[in-house]
């Protein structure tokens, strides 16, 4: 019964939550996954009670899945990262909802880099349907963009596809010339620029998003459109990097599901200072909740 | 009796309709305005029902002031420019509701260009919270942009300062450099990004337009990035008119609140080619009705 506590004591839970779905996982004392769960979207901001739903639906798959009592559950060490956390307000109403002692809440930014770098310093360029930066030195970790569609996401997916359909309908315009991924998009819209303009005011980001893998594969098959938004993004994060303090030779991790793509478009000093992420978000997430237990 | 008919005959009656609100005017047979009218937002995309309710308010203003009898008021020839009038469903739906024999439903473009132009051929970039180009010649009248917020409207007012956000916090990150006109843009959010983040997810064209004349004076006093953007504007109107075919000399007309302060940054062959509006979408209107009367 003694070891039993000792072992619920020195369990951990990490959290990853996003606003397309959450994930939750559940380590024991020798950092190996006992139980996992997932749900739908996470991110507070848009909706902190489907949130909330979300989170406590993957939690509980995950408990049972470790085979863990709920009282158990409430003595380990939680930590969770979650898009759109961006005030202390969100962090506790979610926290309040939650049934952990020992919870953090925070940004998925923080537990992005974390997984990224693990213990490492060094930079780190999440990017997928959204992007930010992160460079994390002795003195701790500085973070830039993550504004958000309308405002930053510079190279990220949604960006990507939202350049791509201005850049489309400036060819049908005969002001631009059209490429084969513009001549492609545009047929993907029936051949009309009004089904075009219709998109863009109903779509998400992450519907603009759709349309990276496209900008990547035709930047990859030497299209000048896909290209040139693939090197535009690439100039953005040498210059967010620079902002950063970024010096040469540091280790830097392009990570989610566009960074890597964007290696072949930056400079040569900055290809060979690339690394492979540690891990994912929710390793982060799992790698911070081992902290809370000291 | 038999007079008063006639005059009525060549009664024509012009409608203006956008996005903020409508106007109607009335003019006899000599052209000389007899009545007028003005109600809210006539753009029938958004909300067709309250466009309609509109509209016949200002018609009903314009007619008492002309003392027009509803009988009399029917036989005129109508001519209305709306915003947002895209496809001939729109049109129709429109004109059922109006109380005209004789009318004309277009979008606002065709009044537009026609009421800056007058008889006369030429370009014209009506560029106000929204933008669009056309390029009149004997053969007819060729449009370009007018995509709207999400997917086009360069150089618009919209656009200026939806760009002088961006720019903005790209300065407050330190990716870009701050001037006179960032650095008071931010004091205008209480100097916190965040306010600006908030601002952009649930900003309107319009909203995003009234930063537009901070723009143009700091380009006027010589501000680097309100500069940069102006110019990045004219750019866009130059490849634009390129497009449409114009050739150097033929007559351009910059209107709308921001076409006119374009013209300093053009070259100096397009700046000899300047010319004044003749009238208003309005006046656009009451010339295409008196042509209906034919």
């Amino acid at each position: 019964m003694a070891k039993s506590m000792d072992q619920t004591e020195n369990i951990i839970i990490g959290i990853d939550g996003g606003g397309t779905g959450c994930r939750v996982a559940i380590a024991n004392s020798g950092g190996k996954i006992i139980g996992e769960g997932r749900a739908g979207p996470a991110n507070p901001t848009n909706n902190a009670q489907n949130a909330l739903a979300n989170l406590l639906e993957a939690i509980e798959q995950a408990r049972k899945s470790a085979r863990l009592t709920r009282t158990d559950l409430a003595k380990a060490a939680a930590f969770a990262g979650l898009a759109g956390v961006r005030d202390d307000k969100t962090a506790r109403l979610i926290a309040d909802g939650l049934p952990f002692e020992n919870l953090r809440v925070v940004e998925d930014t923080v537990t992005s880099v974390t997984g990224a770098l693990a213990a490492k310093n060094g930079s780190v360029a999440p990017i997928g349907t959204g992007s930010f930066l992160a460079r994390r030195t002795k003195d701790g970790t500085k973070y830039l963009g993550g504004w958000g569609f309308m405002l930053g996401d510079d190279a990220s997916g949604a960006w990507l596809g939202h350049q791509l359909l201005r850049q489309t309908v400036l060819c049908v315009e005969g002001v631009e010339n059209h490429t084969g991924l513009t001549l492609e998009t545009l047929a993907g819209y029936d051949g009309d620029a009004r089904n075009i303009y219709d998109f863009c005011n109903r779509a998400t980001p992450a519907e603009f998003g759709k349309l990276a893998p496209k900008i990547v594969a035709g930047a990859t098959g030497g299209d000048k459109t896909a290209t040139g938004l693939m090197q535009a993004g690439a100039d953005y994060i040498l210059r967010a990097l620079s902002a950063l303090g970024y010096a040469e030779g540091e280790a830097l991790c392009l990570s989610g599901g566009l960074g890597p793509h964007y290696k072949t478009y930056l400079p040569p000093q900055y290809r060979a200072a690339v690394i492979k992420a540690k891990g994912s978000a929710l390793d982060g997430a799992l790698l911070l909740a081992a902290g809370l237990r000291v």
